[in-house]
């Protein structure tokens, strides 16, 4: 029987534990904010959305769960996860789930070992700890859940007790189910993200195909980089018309840069050209980062940057089963020099907001903190992706807010396409930070009735409002 | 009211507090040693010499401080931080120092807010915490303080226990401040330190100003590269015989290289001429770093080295507010290759002393501490500026002392142009020393009596030794 | 007296201490698996083979030790340390012991400390605290037991409990003593391990000779790259057939490439030449590691490699003592796009094995975990040399786990060329990861009985597993 008691996660020192605990108690019931994160809209466009089978749920769309058990020799075919290229998968979704099972012990210590416990036991009501000998029993009692209507996503957005969920939306996609769930008259409030990477980056597979796209989707002409700033600027206004509070941009690095028009419209129609060179889509990258944030002090949409993440590392699996299959792999990052010419254009204005978010921890006390403890634009996101596990949060806490303070921080976001699993990974944030801020109180750093305000903040307040989410 | 407890910052656990305590009580009345810091010299030589306001002593001239209220969106001038191009900044210190006292919380859990808070506790006897209501009777209870002689500096010297302080001069400073003080038959030690980087950074502002200064205090006229070298021992001769125990340069990076006497000489000439490049700046800091090694080990000097700090990162406050004015942002730092010409050179001279100061942790274990714990020449400094914490210091036992051993740092310095700050900063070294060498005490790592002759070391005798200042 | 009490090393919260000890009861006497370091097969080829003195054991071999004490500015001649240029050193051992004894207390605090301190009382029951006083009384105490029997190598193998031991051996070595010992009948298992570094990185001091020696052992006349290939593949298969199951590199960076054969050669024959640019150097060093993986591939040999030591940094001692003289001091490194081309030819398969070690911290959850839980081939070595200590196994732990796993580790090795340190190092080892695991379990993160299975697997399965040691 898995056992989840209510101090789990917390410091094992008594006085620290009692303190977290108490903290936690009145943090534990805020409802989530979720200003960051990538479950599809469509679960929630249609009233009647039902989730598939538990292998479709929880294994096959999730490659924090299969990229481990690949890395230990497993197939991922065996593990139903779709080819690309039309190769044969296993389609018996029981098998997939048994073969997971089986090596269900390789999570142990993980944070993706924590959430899947987590809501198995909360969501799921499955208690026993998932092995080989009691996986079918397991899928059953999963099976037969996701059938019922308490497990459609409407209803688990309320038991979840979630206040607000935005999605992330390419700067082309439509929001045909985003417009479907306004109309919808529904109370839950899920709201769009704008994000122009496929468009921007010139190096995207097929990138003259979404120039395409952008062309259709916004009914102007695409021709230069004049046109192309005025689609995207149209997007935007759309974007934030139905909702959006903010964009977010994705680059392997933090270097921006102001090219001339000129310039910027030679690299684009050698992009056109088909004719992009590495150089010219790091430059155009590092150009556009700088004008997103222009329009950004222009329209108010929140600026997010994810730094770091080398893409689609493994050639082999990328061939096969395409983008987002576990198999990107982190970079240094450097931010003081490369994020210089945008800071010192816009890092001053109060009224601007850019988010960063970063795969390499060695930036968070060199170079992050000193950066969001000086200019009044920035602020830190969470931990992410790899770092969004307990460790990761404690080094967080420990290098980043002693020279940024929690104030110049966008508290916690959830990032994920599982969307069972929002609940544990925002209970994971909520606890380490009541543990973080119990140390503080019992090393007399920071006194209870201090360190209740910061917890809350840390759960709840310092998303909403980073966000503009109020 | 703010309570500072005994046993405050120590681990809560029971065993380990209560050695960390035990061990504190020895140490925590010893003497400070203040081998480097930039109080003005000015304080001690005039006996009378008296504070101005609160917000003059405590905010206005405290990076530390307005960065943190300047990333919240609080203009510098609204905290009467003076502008240098002649623009309008509050006038009334009070209200200043409300804006202060109303964004208070913001330092909670920084390094800032401790030393703030043991400094109103201990220095001002003010134990309410500053907030918004409270704001300006704390004002008058300051100022009343500040007006008393027992707030002097020379008497807060010996209130402090300081044993020896030193200043940080320009290698164009007359010293006449220092010869004051000499001459004024007062006990206590105020020694000048030599810092040259305005002569020896070409890229300095009004660099060729620098050099008509250096000219005029030396007497020298310096026309070339070998008149420039014959003027810098010149002074650094004087600074010696001012009672100068050490020399201190910063620089970008810790790259070192000789030079040969004509090829730099090309480069000064065209410093000179207005004509230097970047390049020619990084080679003419990197050949001098390796010629002031040169002078340490003539005249026995210690050679301080501080790296990785972008100065001035913010244009449109360095062109009103100037330097030091909170946008210093660190970068990744190198010194296996960087420092290896110096250190081949000088490194396993025995009677060089050169400490290392670093803004990049990264460095620590894997570079500083197997440096320090090989060549003769090399100590660390404490942790620098950003990571002055108990984090920051946390980690720099954790990673530099299992390589380097204790007796390869120089101890602590609080490196602080506050001076009422002084007590706070080595007491959070003290109590953060005697916390970590107590968790190797009760792991059986070192035994009680060993811990308690490395606490001392660490809390007095090796900066004293590592400073000459014995 | 030194005392080592049970608990020694782990958390002094007393329930995570208490579950500490309790796991470590059930490692505490498994077998040593030795799967890399450096004793020399010497020791077990002659049945009687006796130790020198006490200073010969223990400090005169010893990097580790006489670093720290050079560090201080002992001369390392009057540790009896021999030049190489014929310079004069200490004779007397009894003198370099009573220098080092006079200074033991330089080690406070760092790993090669509690190595000594574990090995004087465990190995040689000496339990009196090493001083200048007691100094030559512990010298006697040890030299009269180096002479008897029982601390002859064979019988030392059979106290220290050791399952195996794999040593490493020169791509020329003619494998002589472990001929010896396969021939002598006695039950130990020495193994030799692949080492070609002196013949593939073409910038080794006297690399021709190196050539010359490898077509002497080999028989094959090496006049190009093809030969040296084949040549290279004739010593790998004699390895194997004497027992090998694994290869080991060193490299100063991680990037990997493959040239044409026809390129390859052509660096191949300015090396011959003695015309090789440290630009050859690097290309070829990056073009063998792909080679050496694709041999690994074909022969089952386990990959290691090494990366980030910057090797013989000081000259000085280089010139006179020669190489491994403590002065081989860690660069940052980089993983992600380097071993790129490697990985997407030799990554995917489950049946080649690449164990990484590495001396730059940061990149253990930046890098190497992401690595390690994707790519099947992937494992991660222990914490290496100046990481093989408690804290350094601490971040290890903390900053590779949740995203590696444990099972794509590769446990623990030694790495040692100091024999009588074997057992206090791996014990070093266990308590370490005892206490994780007990960290774990009293947050309530994996159970007891899970727990029980992850310190077998981290103390013994996992390096038995991943060297095939089976």
């Amino acid at each position: 029987m898995t056992y989840l008691p209510p101090n789990r996660y917390f410091s094992p020192d008594p006085a620290q534990r009692q303190i977290a605990l108490t903290l936690y108690q009145t943090v534990a019931d805020l409802p989530l904010i979720c200003p960051h994160g990538h479950v599809d809209p469509r679960l929630f466009a249609d009233p009647d959305y039902q989730f598939g089978s538990p292998a479709e749920l929880l294994l096959i769309p999730d490659h924090y769960i299969f990229r481990m058990l690949y890395s230990q020799g497993i197939r991922m075919a065996d593990l139903a996860v779709p080819r690309q290229d039309g190769g044969v998968v296993e389609s018996d979704h029981r098998q997939a789930w048994q073969l997971f099972a089986d090596n269900f012990y390789l999570f142990q210590g993980t944070p993706t070992g924590i959430w899947l416990t987590d809501e198995l036991v909360n969501v799921f009501g499955v208690s026993d700890k998932l092995n080989a000998k009691n996986a079918q029993a397991i899928y059953d009692q999963i099976d037969a859940q996701l059938k019922s209507p308490a497990f459609q996503p409407r209803n688990l957005y309320d038991r979840f007790n979630i206040e607000v969920l935005c999605t992330t939306d390419a700067a082309t996609d439509t929001l045909a189910h985003h417009n479907a769930i306004r109309n919808s008259g529904w109370h839950g409030r899920i709201l769009p993200t704008f994000r122009p990477d496929a468009i921007v980056n010139l190096d995207t597979e097929n990138w003259r195909d979404q120039i395409a796209a952008l062309r259709h989707v916004s009914g102007i002409d695409v021709v230069d980089y004049t046109s192309f700033i005025r689609a995207i600027e149209q997007r935007r206004a759309f974007f934030k018309q139905m909702g959006a509070k903010a964009a977010d941009h994705a680059a392997l690095t933090a270097f921006t840069t102001q090219l001339t028009d000129q310039d910027a419209d030679i690299i684009f129609q050698r992009a056109l050209r088909g004719e992009t060179t590495n150089a010219d889509a790091a430059q155009f990258t590092a150009h556009m980062l700088f004008q997103m944030a222009r329009m950004s002090v222009d329209d108010g949409l929140v600026m997010q940057l994810h730094v770091g993440s080398y893409r689609n590392h493994n050639e082999h699996i990328f061939h096969r089963f395409g983008r987002d299959m576990g198999a990107d792999i982190p970079i240094a990052s450097e931010f003081t020099r490369g994020l210089r010419p945008l800071l010192n254009q816009f890092g001053n204005n109060p009224d601007f907001t850019l988010i960063l978010f970063n795969l390499d921890e060695t930036t968070y006390a060199r170079e992050l903190a000193p950066l969001a403890g000086h200019y009044p634009a920035v602020k830190l996101g969470p931990p992410w992706w790899f770092h969004d596990s307990l460790n990761g949060m404690h080094r967080y806490f420990d290098q980043v807010m002693e020279t940024a303070g929690i104030y110049n921080t966008a508290g916690f976001n959830d990032d994920t396409r599982a969307y069972p699993s929002i609940p544990a990974r925002h209970d994971v944030w909520r606890r380490a930070a009541c543990d973080w801020i119990a140390g503080l109180v019992v090393r007399h750093i920071v006194d209870e009735a201090d360190g209740a305000v910061m917890v809350k903040a840390l759960a709840y307040d310092l998303a909403k409002t980073a966000y503009k989410l109020a």
